[in-house]
């Protein structure tokens, strides 16, 4: 049973973010956060620790099983699943993050990683659902009106509503520039949306009153491709005067998918504007056809609204995969522990049998899974601090961690997510056969991770995004800057006491010498416009970071806690984990003139 | 849609297998398999590729969704089953490996592993059932009575009814030893079986009249371990003197398991010897509590029986890994040159929308998915062919194919199967969202693959026995050896004209410099007696030699044949698969010490 790892949290939270000069704890000091204490932060963190463990752990596998069922364009949610939604947004776990003006506790986004990080252990079909309000919160805070705002915003904070976010169509994934929703001007300044979304997550369901829509569409008069989308509000009841429910707005969910994993939660294809009574439900009173829609920001400028809230969502995906790696990570210990099968070597077969943990292969399994947890959750949670930080710094040093934000998303992204497919693989493998076997559970925290690198912006496209888009960043200079930060953690360690933290400093010093030589290369080549050849390497570059900061985090968190857990962890990172750098250093530079040529073969 | 890769196959058979002196070419030339040319082998995958497409692959998807069903012990298999199984039997592939004497073909494993692949690939819920009748046919020809063997073969191999093996209890899965089914002898000479079983793949079903289990259990006077089990053939129905079906045996189905994947697979939970009418269907005719059992080879030899035939289940397990590669990696090829979306760098996003496969890292994850199935596939069939000579060699030199064999074996288990699951987790990488919708099938072949590192001995035991007991083969001489054949790949490419061939020629040096240098390290443990030295790197050391080998694998099939396609993988697995042998190498020798301490974490 998941116990969630408060302590762990808070020591990345306050130990580990940021850099040497200033990270969580010294701004907790500075008060910057208002009345964000270290003390409040850690009950609000027992408190989070509390609910998951009690109220969402014990749904997940029912939640799985019974998923969510469509009929007649309703959607109706596994068992205990509303209960538990109500709940959880009554205790003001939605609110966290929204603005103070609309009843939000304007708490950091540090704050919300970590607790989402407990959601997420906890069931991830329950958490994305959230984690799309929390997404549609963000534009509206951002781009919409102030009669919009007033109207939604509350509603949205408190949980009271969902929101979702309808990006995809059949032929417009990754490039949403090829959508073609329609959207049409009416004369009262409204508008009406047409047309058919895919794998809308919580697109229809029966946990809120209402569901607040987001809709990237196109208007008539638009430009082609990604700068002729517009990006609209499409509530499934409109709102009265008073705030009341309305009229039942022309959007229908048509469909759900059957998904590998996160059955507990809803993927609906959903149609807009086009009911004609075929739901048969006396839902078809509009006046006119089309979902009433209404624009947020300006027209066709909806890409723009999307991507400032992009950063955030993607960090929060990323920390889907650290909550299912902790949880996979301990069901696995536990299972180890409890198992009992043969014996360790050396030991006569007449010996009675012994736990499977004191395998040294099942504790290899084991430390990885730990370690490369613990390397995701730093490099998340120092993704969060700089957004944080890029708005509540002092005015001078936000771009700086604007930038630091941006570099780290698609590494807490991607990353995390590989790591949380990868963690949950081995879990599987630690239970042996009853891994497989669905009861356990261990296939479903699989199956429920395999999504997470792929939606919200694919991992290759994370890799893209960092080679062609962060490394650029203050003219190529702030990735060094990095660089030279994770340097100072080797240094630091070279210098300690202890003979294990030296090593610890070596070892990472090493791979910060593939780090350099592949960063170099890859900018080389955007500068030589040979974008093909970076991209070759945009992976295995994205992971060469990854591992590196990974490293860099567990030897900070070791020379800043005196506790040896942490020390023979950052070790074991060191010596089985990050050697890694080397092959793929080597791959990034002598792979692209290879791929070209070989590519060949795929007639590609 | 799947289409068998017979020039692959083809070619890995005739070009790859074996040493440079002595591969499956050779042996086909000096009419060493008896009738069996070069064309006849060619005709026969011809055959297998028609029937795989035609008949397996059609039902893969639906024998998925509907699975197999249980009511009142009895399982009905999914639609369309029991005609796919019975016409596959009837054209004689089940027979292909099985002894003249019972109407078998006699053919080389090394033709049966290629067909296996291609029955993988269309489906290994289905596979998996003839894999496990192999393996009755292979215990019972070398250790059953001849009355036994006149009794069950000729069915057996024929496939008029299939076997099953017996062996997991809930406590004694990888500990066979631990395993507490009772046998108690009668006067007539035969035994009774009382006790559950569990996992058991096709332990029921409707394919076949009868079901043949091999059973293993303990007499009461049998000393504890692994030295006190015996082997035991339960049928489903005894047989009467003139061979036609007698008396309903007391061994029953009691449950099915719910599992990640294989879902066509019925695994059962049986139950010997205790139906006292509980299933209540007029079978309780038997005049004696327990289920007839007939004693295979010796009392209390049971295990060493099993493991005459370890070799050849474990090889085609790993074959379903290959299978399962190949499969995904032609849907995943298939898919991303039909997706049309976004476009390649450097193009205007007023571009039409180009197919997937134009973007770099597209190409890499479909390479890597060709470059590892291609690796896999050659290793496995050197493991088969290597069976095959142990057999057929001249007499002095079985000795040294049956220790290659051995030693191959738990490479062609454990990465075969690793690969299989990346290979299909990139599978459905490349396929985006589509990816995560079942009706894609690319999730199934994920699913599906994660039972392949599970089951007939997990990877982590592969990687203990390659460990320690196949790097002391030959007092430790053998490994070398085959580092010595590894090395003149290496040798002849760096001799070629083609400089492409030269750079593979050094790549593949590098990693034959890392693997000697873990080599030396793991024996130097073992003689040292600090097995668990060796142990806490045996899995990165599993696949340092597995990496190495499928490299050289790779050079070999580029030198032996001018097509330039062979070449460029090879090149692309040395640029960015084999540099990972160097992170492997600095683990193995550096990691043991760090596990050692670190394992305090896990308070193990």
């Amino acid at each position: 049973m998941y116990r969630a790892p408060v302590t762990d949290i808070l020591h990345t939270l306050l130990k580990v973010t940021g850099t040497k000069a200033k990270g969580l704890e010294q701004v907790l000091q500075e008060e910057r956060f208002g009345d964000l204490s270290q003390d409040l932060l850690s009950a609000i963190l027992d408190e989070a620790a509390r609910f998951t463990e009690n109220r969402i752990v014990p749904l997940r596998q029912s939640g799985d099983q019974e998923g969510a069922t469509l009929q007649e364009a309703h959607v109706t949610t596994a068992k205990g699943w509303k209960e538990l939604y109500q709940d959880w947004a009554a205790a003001g776990w939605n609110s966290l993050t929204g603005a103070t003006d609309y009843d939000g506790q304007g708490l950091p986004v540090s704050l919300s990683v970590a607790v989402n990080e407990m959601w997420n252990a906890g069931s991830l079909g329950f958490a994305i659902g959230p984690i799309l309000t929390i997404g549609a919160v963000e534009a509206l805070e951002q781009h919409a009106s102030q009669a919009i705002k007033d109207t939604y915003l509350p509603k949205l904070i408190s949980g009271e509503w969902m929101g979702t976010m309808n990006l995809t169509e059949p032929q417009a994934g990754s490039d949403l520039g090829a959508l073609r929703c329609r959207a049409e001007r009416r004369d009262d300044g409204t508008y009406r949306i047409f047309g058919q979304k895919i794998f809308i997550t919580y697109g229809e369901h029966d946990l809120t009153d209402n569901i607040i829509h987001l809709v990237l569409a196109r208007l008539p008069d638009a430009p082609e491709g990604s700068r002729g989308i517009s990006l609209f509000l499409v509530p499934k009841f409109l709102s009265k005067q008073d705030g009341s429910l309305g009229q039942r707005n022309d959007v229908f969910c048509a469909g759900l998918e059957h998904k590998l994993g996160i059955h507990a939660s809803p993927t609906c294809t959903m149609i807009f504007g086009d009911s004609k009574g075929i739901f048969g439900d006396g839902t078809g009173e509009l006046n006119e056809a089309g979902a009433v829609g209404y624009l947020i920001g300006e027209e066709n400028r909806g890409l723009a609204c999307m991507f400032t809230m992009m950063n955030n969502a993607r960090l929060l995906v990323g920390i889907q995969g650290v909550g299912v790696a902790e949880a996979a990570t301990q069901k696995a210990i536990a299972y180890a522990k409890e198992r009992m099968q043969g014996r360790n070597s050396g030991k006569p077969s007449s010996t009675q049998a012994e736990a499977i943990i004191v395998h040294p292969d099942v504790q290899r399994m084991l430390l990885t899974m730990k370690a490369l947890t613990q390397a995701a959750r730093s490099i998340a949670y120092n993704c969060a601090f700089a957004l944080d930080m890029a708005n509540m710094a002092e005015p001078d040093q936000q771009g700086f961690w604007a930038n630091r934000a941006s570099l780290l998303t698609p590494l807490a992204k991607a990353f995390s997510t590989d790591t949380g497919v990868e963690v949950a693989s081995l879990g599987v493998q630690v239970h042996g056969g009853m891994g497989y076997i669905e009861e356990t559970g261990a296939a479903q925290l699989l199956r429920d991770a395999r999504i997470t690198p792929i939606y919200e912006g694919t991992n290759g496209i994370q890799a893209i995004d960092l080679v062609t888009r962060k490394l650029p960043l203050e003219d190529g200079q702030h990735i060094h800057g990095f660089i030279a930060e994770l340097s100072q953690e080797a240094d630091a360690a070279a210098q300690a006491q202890s003979p294990e933290l030296q090593q610890c400093g070596t070892a990472l010093s090493n791979a910060i010498s593939d780090l350099k030589q592949a960063t170099s290369y890859c900018q080389e080549c955007l500068a030589n416009k040979k974008t093909d050849d970076a991209l070759a390497g945009a992976t295995a570059y994205l992971r060469l970071l990854s591992l590196t900061a990974g490293a860099a985090y567990l030897v900070r968190s070791a020379l800043n806690d005196s506790q040896e857990a942490r020390i023979h962890l950052s070790q074991f990172f060191n010596a089985y984990i990050l050697p890694e750098t080397m092959a793929l250093k080597q791959s990034i530079i002598g792979g692209a003139h290879i791929l070209q040529a070989a590519k060949t073969i795929l007639n590609a």
